[in-house]
């Protein structure tokens, strides 16, 4: 059975050691949703235009939670993040809005964490937001969604 | 239709005063889940006895997040929190993790985003630690269990 | 001579003891400006409604950067700060934005560092995204405005 | 009319992408001041010798400031910091203190906003000592004075 | 034998729950020392008043490291600190400087994780400094001088 | 006499210029203690078993804590750490828990102040967790074991 890359072999937690991996140019992309009323769809997406903009909070929220990654995930190691964009779309069919993150970094460990911790803060910003007028919001689907560079090669999501 | 609060009348984002709100007993439970493969999920709870313990280290990662809300979701304010308890509970029919977090505070606003932060960041951690043997796992099912104290009254998710 | 509050009897520095002091409700008002060309102006104004919003994420840094303060100023007291609002209104005159940021606590010491503070990171915030076509602009004007609560009294800028 | 280079096609705001970037030796250098009463400035100048040191307090929150400047600064990159000094220079004809700050790295992006932070917060932490005599303080001037190295060549303020 | 009292009863690591508990005024001191050679002992002191401040600095660090204790020691609850003093008092017995730190807080949880800390934070700034000239410096003897408020009543170390 | 690197010409702290060192590979590891009763030492000791696990806590608490350093330490330079490990033996003659930490980095700089951090906040989080049972407990023995690589060379504490 595989192990888990986080423990020696006492079982003890650590922070895997990358100083011998590559500086590659790395880059990865997560995903997720955040599902609301139809009610709270229609002001999230009218107040776009009119009312006050939700999307860009939780957006700018994403791009600055990517860069918090490392202090909130125990294991993780700092890296110095070279781009980061984070995309809200309105699905009016779910209802609710489609999430993604993409990161990159050039340096010696992946950014699909960052990617996640984009999508989920951004998540959670939207679920603040809304919360006057939404209180049963669910954020879900938040998987990495493509992940490339650095020795293990190529990474897409079926 | 309903107002977001987050918004003054010009549409400009701004933190709620909630100055003049009670300062009251407030409590919070959150729940979500991740989804692994059957190995993953086998590798993770047979690896809480023996080679390194996953769900305590995303335990205390969920709750050391849960302190860090008000710095990460913009308009969240600052509380001062009096309990965070997580718990994570292996579904094999799943199969994955059941996430649940609870905070409690006694002050002027509630406590909700800091469960869904403390639930979210458990998440990650799990991903984080079991990304090398399954990048496929997906975080869902993020959502307000239940709420209460303040003058919106109790809140249960059905 | 007045005493400056922060450094003990051997002159060595501290943070004040407010223990003693009342909790009430306080507010402060601070305001800055920041000055740039024509044509920054102009893109900026203008961007509000076609290009991106520089003003709407430099607001949202200004709100963040608040409750960060007793994190930047050595000496000062962490806060539950209750409300933060910040404007940015454009002055062709200047040519530039008008600062102004409010915030407010029920608590045992002042907020015009907050208010100060988110001025001051609204105004980065501002530079950071215009820099690519202006570096010469020039942030000033960071003062008080209004300060109320506590036992000091009122306090209103000339 | 130029583009900010902050916002995507769409209008949305990301942090702009550096990856490509060339990784060399940077520097930049920011100016302002804060200018007070006589009598505060006669007790921050003469206060070094005697009564405790406004200024050595200041400084160091500024060199710690320009550490925080990527948490701060929405969009900004995080940057691998390789020096930072702070200088205050008693000015009796403002009267008040000049500020300046210069931070260096080697890294993909400029150092500018390091610069400009660690002056806004030597001088916030110069307000937050002296508040308790002089509520009037202000703090202006912050400006670019000097950025060099990357693709956009050297920079000087006239 | 008695209970630790961050675990529940399956032994899982939480937040304890402080919500019942009385506000009331804490406060708690806490010792330790930095133990270097004689000619480490002789710049730090009489740096003091000749070559730069280590003192000063380490006293600042102690400061703001008070107030991020609850972000570094995981179960910690957040505070609001209404007072913090660090000593650093030269001892040439030693030889090396003996660090004292106090805190105080009106709140519904002890303040003596918030003294260790400062205690802590001070000495490590203090090898800091002074790591190019020593390497051997030893920090030591942190321990709770006295505790004072809550329910448990008072310690005093013997 | 020797000068202490992080005071400028006129005694001024500043963070010294790292720019034109080698990025090399730089080890450190520290080491230190804390001490407690026989009876605590049991209920730690035999509580990794069966009742909550201090130890797995408190090494979570330092790994992250390290990740912390230069935020912590006034004039420390951030650095992109590769790998943090911590360890805790238990001394049934101390009694108590012998602590050791390892940092390494790809840097301009070395990573003792990183180490020497981790052990430091790996006390702290002991000595929260076993307060309600030992309130004189004692954290000793700080100091760097181990550090190499860099232009100063190799250095192994005696």
């Amino acid at each position: 059975m595989a192990d888990l890359t986080h423990f020696d072999a006492k079982g003890d937690a650590h922070m895997v050691d990358v100083s011998d991996k590559a500086v590659t140019a790395r880059i990865a992309t997560a995903e997720g949703y955040i599902k609301m009323t139809r009610e709270t769809f229609d002001i999230i997406t009218e107040g776009r235009a009119k009312k006050g903009d939700v999307i860009s909070v939780a957006r700018l929220a994403g791009i600055m939670g990517a860069k918090q990654t490392s202090s909130l995930v125990p294991l993780c190691h700092p890296l110095p993040i070279t781009k980061v964009s984070v995309d809200l779309t309105p699905d009016p069919d779910l209802p609710g809005l489609r999430l993604s993150a993409t990161v990159k970094t050039t340096g010696q460990t992946g950014v699909e964490m960052e990617a996640l911790t984009a999508v989920s803060v951004t998540a959670l910003t939207v679920y603040d937001m809304a919360k006057a007028v939404d209180r049963a919001m669910e954020i879900g689907g938040i998987r990495v969604k493509l992940k490339d560079g650095g020795k293990s090669g190529r990474y897409e999501a079926t």
